[in-house]
């Protein structure tokens, strides 16, 4: 009985479509278009809730509070902007990518470089499980029978996510464009429609304005009141994640890339000041309230402009598709951002291998088993997860912005036309320089301090897990390099000098279980290669040992010269005695030189097959190789063992 | 950070103990006493519902019926006592053990020995199962509240026993003799008080006689009749299940095996006979009946007889205990029937190993993974099992008593005082022979019949899984026969000629990425063993070629003499250009003769740093391995990674 065989190579190419050449990375970068569907999901996905996460705030001294909704808007739209301003100044100056990280590495120094990794990682991780779960929540008030399988979906979208992205960066960009434009433009008709009947255009009907009013929950003045704004300030802030992801990934993009990139930011940054405007604009008109845990102010909002018709439904609809996809930035940058890191050492090194095509493959499914791994231990649940979301990219915009400040400084200690090479990046001399860096110096300053504030407002309910991790994320980046850095220095060629090589033993030692073709291959292979040939075979009883001596001088033409050494031995785990024996003859008769340990291994053709087998050797190779200044021959023995 | 490393080794000591020598062995065998509580307690307990078995079925005529069942008990009694005989002439024949198996083996060929290890094995799989199971549910009808554990709980049972045996045969037997010993006395106990009571002696107060008379469900004449009487007698075949158990373990014993052996199997006997009729006898005068999924028979007789108090708590507590102890005698014997077919390679040849506590703990194992298996498939449901149970043990016993029928046909045809050597034993002439012969073929034709009526009462139920595994077991055991057939031939040294081994090239490759102390240690060795030596490096751009090439040039003192084979390669897998260069050299340059490939691995200390590198060489051996001809030398270099 024989089963046809699927070659694992022929699932994965039918997974994941034909391997790429490594010359076609170039044909696989995005253009603007897809460059948005990308890189934006993450920004112009926080418009979903960005604007209700400032009213849930104030909402808790009464619906009268509501008017603070714009101002606050038009705060963080100032700060949007500003942050937008600093990376589009990074991307130039930066323009082989690597975002906060690079900068605050070139400007900053490695603790705050580490620093700022460790956060936008942790951030990336937060995106998609944060994300998909609330896609899944979108998915699940819409048809309740589902929510049994919250975590199921979840689970599902993570794949389908990372599937994509290992498919490719252009390939992705192309099938997740759609949803993202599509959230966007009808967003923006419902946004335009309400503007054009509030102000009456084209005799529209006037926007309804609701009546409702809540009660103050509480009551605050003078300190509580700054505080209050300041936490609703914060949550709007949530309108600032994912801005960053275009400056870790400015070489995804088509060249020449910085300018597509900038292109790209400005797009974005449009979209998303626009959507979070005009969003909040209608609903302090209308004189919407937040419902905790009932109809978002999106919907309501849509709603109340548009009706319960067709363009209802395509926002909502595409509400939840973007919120899936809002995790797709985390996929695009974390693997890159680890490429970098990895680049320097301070994360595993095969994080810098491309796969198959093109794509950071290893930090795809790295991030995906991780978010994973969330999604289950926080059950899906986004409501749990959001006291640790935002965190991180707050203090890396923080950090970002800290270093283009400090880079700003250096630029402005230039004269005209000198230039000056950062170790990262080489710049010249700005005349606005000292503009620039006031706005970094702001930007720094604000979003450290919303940094803080998140911090402070939910520490107890989960923020204190970030301020844990980001310690423990650097002691092991450290960890990691200094591993690498002793590995180095034990490979160093410097100073080389071949004396150094350890010498090699003339001696092979050859275990045997039994005598026959196999292990006289291994024999006469041992032959070969030293002088003092040993057979060592353990006897687990007399009869035994007679066996092996008997047989052993049957085949005089192999093994004459040859030594045989039998141990007696007491047990049944043959291992012990064999590696026993091998380190006290590296110890005792050789120290110092490598000894040659020569296998048989028998191999039938049939894997099943390897089950019936004692797969003695198999163990045996994997101990002796623990220690040091054994080399360890295989001699396979196949057996076409087939019908 | 360093944690203190607690060894596997550490941890197998703690659980099983220290290993035994294999001198010990002898010393580990079971006495009697032992010997029942290891063997028997499958047997032993059947009583506890061998006779609700032939009520159950009786009552569907009504409790008129009922009178049958003391004619049905003596019946079956007759049946042990015959199957008794006949496995202590086995046991005589076979003092090496094997039960049934052997005797098939040696009297009626290949297939039916095969067909009887198949029955026994799935028997054993299916009387662990089953008796955790009917254990659990003991457990459960005391406590209610433990009911939703009930898979957690079996699970546990079938950890501990297999842990318990894990330690060692006499070790096992010491531990279940307690339970084994107090359920039967306890039970016997009862049984002589109920005497007592029935005779009147001693002034003892006469049995309460039920007077619950149950209408017949349907009424049976003729042909109807006597197919539910051998239904009746069928169920009541479940007290010989076990019975084989000493037939397949004599080995177990200590010297004289088969004495110790024989002893142990009549004490077994009279024990369950006397049981079995005593429980008949009392529930039939008693007019006990016996109620669907309600009090047991045992339970009403115990508590009729000795009220509610001290022994009859003693009765109940044994009897869950023993009904979980009977899974033991899976324990016992499925690792030892595996043992005997693993020697001729039926089954997977590591089934012959002993471990520490020289037990067959592979075996052990299995079973537990086995049987477990189908405690969760079957939701520890043993109802739902029942109808799988005790079918092989009735083949078995069927073939066993044909194969002893053609041994004594065999020992008839010698003349007084000469010998016959059978292949696995030897035989004399015995007067008796034709008595025992006939025995013999009225036991297989009674015990054939049993299996038929039980296969007819129960196919739909579940007994149609069985008829179907049997002959896919033998056909598994067939292949894994011819696997090792093949195997000894290919390995065989019959006419051999060295000139017949593979000619060894002289040629040795090296894939290197880099030149560091590794690969030049590597080169090194490789210089050694053969004076064609190329160092392989896949370039997947210009740079990289130019600087491997750079840098081979820099070690004059070990490249001299040696040629680097750069290969340019568009895509980011190195293993494919690597493996495919390799067989190509070894089918083009050195067609049938052995190419020697010297890999660097490089391995630090700290094997969780292990996962900071790629490990292609490791990637590499594995796929290298898959091609014939190709002798593989391991290169370890060692970095100590420590603070």
């Amino acid at each position: 009985m024989r089963m046809p065989t699927i070659k694992a190579r022929d699932v994965k190419r039918f997974l994941i479509g034909e391997r790429f050449p490594t010359s076609r990375e170039l044909h696989e970068r995005l253009d603007t278009v897809r460059g948005l569907a990308v890189f934006a999901s993450d920004t112009i996905s926080s418009n979903a809730y960005a604007t209700e996460a400032i009213m849930s705030v104030l909402i808790l001294l009464g619906s009268a509070a509501l008017r603070f909704t714009l101002p606050l808007a038009l705060a963080v739209a100032s700060l949007i902007l500003m942050v937008v301003y600093s990376y589009i100044q990074t991307i130039y100056h930066y323009p082989s990518g690597g975002g906060a990280y690079m900068v605050a590495k070139d400007n900053l120094g490695r603790y705050p470089s580490l620093v700022a990794g460790a956060a936008l990682l942790i951030d990336y991780v937060m995106t998609v499980a944060v994300s998909t779960s609330a896609g899944v929540r979108a998915v699940t008030s819409a048809f309740p029978e589902t929510s049994d399988y919250r975590v199921l979906i979840a689970l599902t979208a993570i794949t389908l996510i990372s599937w994509v992205n290992l498919r490719g960066v252009r390939e992705s960009g192309t099938i997740f464009a759609v949803p993202t434009y599509a959230f966007f433009t009808g967003t923006l008709v419902v946004i335009a429609i309400g503007l054009v009947r509030h102000l009456g255009l084209f005799g529209a009907a006037p926007l309804p304005v609701s009546a409702v009013v809540v009660p103050p929950q509480r009551d605050a003045t003078g300190l509580a009141l700054i505080w209050l704004l300041l936490r609703a300030f914060s949550g709007g802030c949530t309108a600032l994640t994912g801005i960053e992801a275009i400056s870790n990934g400015v070489q995804a993009f088509k060249p020449p890339e910085a300018r597509h990139a900038t292109t790209t930011m400005v797009l974005m940054a449009v979209i998303a000041v626009v959507l979070f405007l005009g969003i909040s604009f209608l609903a302090t008109t209308m004189h919407l309230a937040p419902v905790e845990l009932g109809e978002s102010i999106l919907s309501q909002l849509t709603r109340n402009v548009v009706g319960s018709g067709f363009l209802y439904y395509w926002v909502q609809v595409f509400t939840a598709l973007i919120l899936f996809l809002a995790a797709n930035t985390g996929f695009q940058d974390f693997p890159r951002l680890s490429f970098f890191m990895a680049r320097e050492g301070f994360m595993p090194r095969w994080m810098q291998n491309r796969g198959d095509r093109l794509v950071y493959s290893s930090g795809i499914i790295v991030l995906a088993l991780i978010s994973a791994t969330l999604v289950i231990v926080f059950r899906a649940d986004e409501i749990a997860m959001l006291p640790l979301y935002a965190l991180g990219v707050m203090l890396s915009f923080c950090l970002s912005q800290a270093g283009m400040s400090q880079l700003m400084a250096r630029v402005g200690k230039l004269s005209p036309g000198e230039t000056l090479n950062t170790g990262v990046t080489t710049v010249h001399y700005e005349p606005n320089w000292h503009w620039k860096r006031a706005l970094n110096i702001v930007g720094s300053i604000t979003t450290g301090a919303v940094f803080i504030v998140l911090v402070a407002t939910k520490f107890a309910e989960g923020a204190w897990m970030v301020v844990l991790a980001l310690p423990l994320f650097v002691y092991g980046f450290e960890r990691i390099h200094r591993h690498y850095e002793r590995v180095a220095k034990a490979l160093s060629v410097e100073r080389f000098d071949e004396r150094q090589l350890k010498v090699i033993a003339n001696v092979a030692i050859v275990p045997i279980g039994d005598i026959h073709r196999g292990t006289l291959l291994a024999l006469q292979y041992a032959r070969r290669i030293a002088s003092d040939v040993r057979a060592v075979s353990i006897a687990t009883s007399p009869e035994a040992r007679a066996r092996v001596e008997q047989r052993w001088h049957r085949f005089p033409s192999v093994t004459a010269g040859l030594s045989l050494v039998v141990l007696d031995y007491e047990y049944r785990d043959l291992l012990e005695p064999l590696v026993n024996y091998v380190t006290r003859l590296n110890t005792v008769e050789f120290p110092d030189r490598l000894v040659t340990v020569v296998i048989p291994e028998f191999l039938p053709s049939n894997r099943l097959a390897r089950l019936l087998h004692n797969r003695t050797a198999s163990f045996l190779r994997r101990a002796l190789r623990e220690h040091p200044d054994i080399i360890i021959i295989d001699v396979p023995i196949h057996v076409e063992d087939r019908d």
